[in-house]
């Protein structure tokens, strides 16, 4: 996650990841292996034909925005402090601080965690489907 | 991670947790420590004076919501596949699917990652502040 984080932040080059993460260059190259296995990172050429790579992020990679801005806010609600926070996200246009994420209904109320629920999805294995709806009863009891 | 979405989704006991996640004891014990340790879960007595203990969210934990919804979301998306997710959030009142997390402006406008851009907050350090600005120049120029 923190890798992602700083490819979002603009950083490229493996040596950049190298300097700005402090982690060892092995452990490094496994991770940004496996997040180009897992299609978050493209490692790609600086330029047609050259020997340099750099790591971009794929659509999935950039797709984390909303988990990366969540982790960051709460982050500074919990960890850091609001006065204490390392970086401020702003809406390009207007350079004004951002909303803090929230889930919406499809009618676009914001939902606190009292106000959702969770039903099995098309996915759901017999034991999670099964387990799912006991959960259920026991909350309409 | 695993642990808190289990905790949202009712799991209150060891041994509930153990059956549910499969994993060692000793390695569960010392997560819930863990979690108990940074406040995100709270581990209380099943009664007033009971031996047993169960383990409840903290206001910290639940406050991982948002975080935890975009992350299922996400690997809906990329990883399972929309036909095949385990779980559906619908909000209780209506029994709707919630919407998709997204980033809003502070007017209300959702954002892609694109109209999304980083300043320096309080707590910067030096280093973080003087790249966070050097980016900044790149962009705009």
């Amino acid at each position: 996650m923190l890798i992602v984080r700083e490819a979002f932040l603009g950083t490229r080059r493996f040596e950049e990841f190298q300097g700005r993460l402090g982690i060892a260059r092995n452990i490094l190259t496994a991770r940004l292996k496996k997040l180009c296995s897992n299609q978050i990172l493209d490692r790609v050429p600086v330029k047609e034909g050259a020997k340099r790579h750099e790591y971009i992020l794929t659509r999935k990679g950039k797709d984390m925005m909303p988990l990366l801005v969540a982790l960051t806010q709460w982050g500074d609600r919990w960890v850091f402090g609001e006065e204490r926070k390392p970086v401020i996200f702003l809406d390009r246009e207007h350079r004004q601080p951002i909303s803090r994420v929230q889930v919406f209904s499809s009618r676009g109320e914001a939902l606190r965690p009292r106000d959702i629920m969770i039903a099995a999805g098309p996915g759901a294995t017999p034991e999670a489907r099964a387990r799912i709806e006991e959960l259920e009863e026991l909350e309409l009891s």
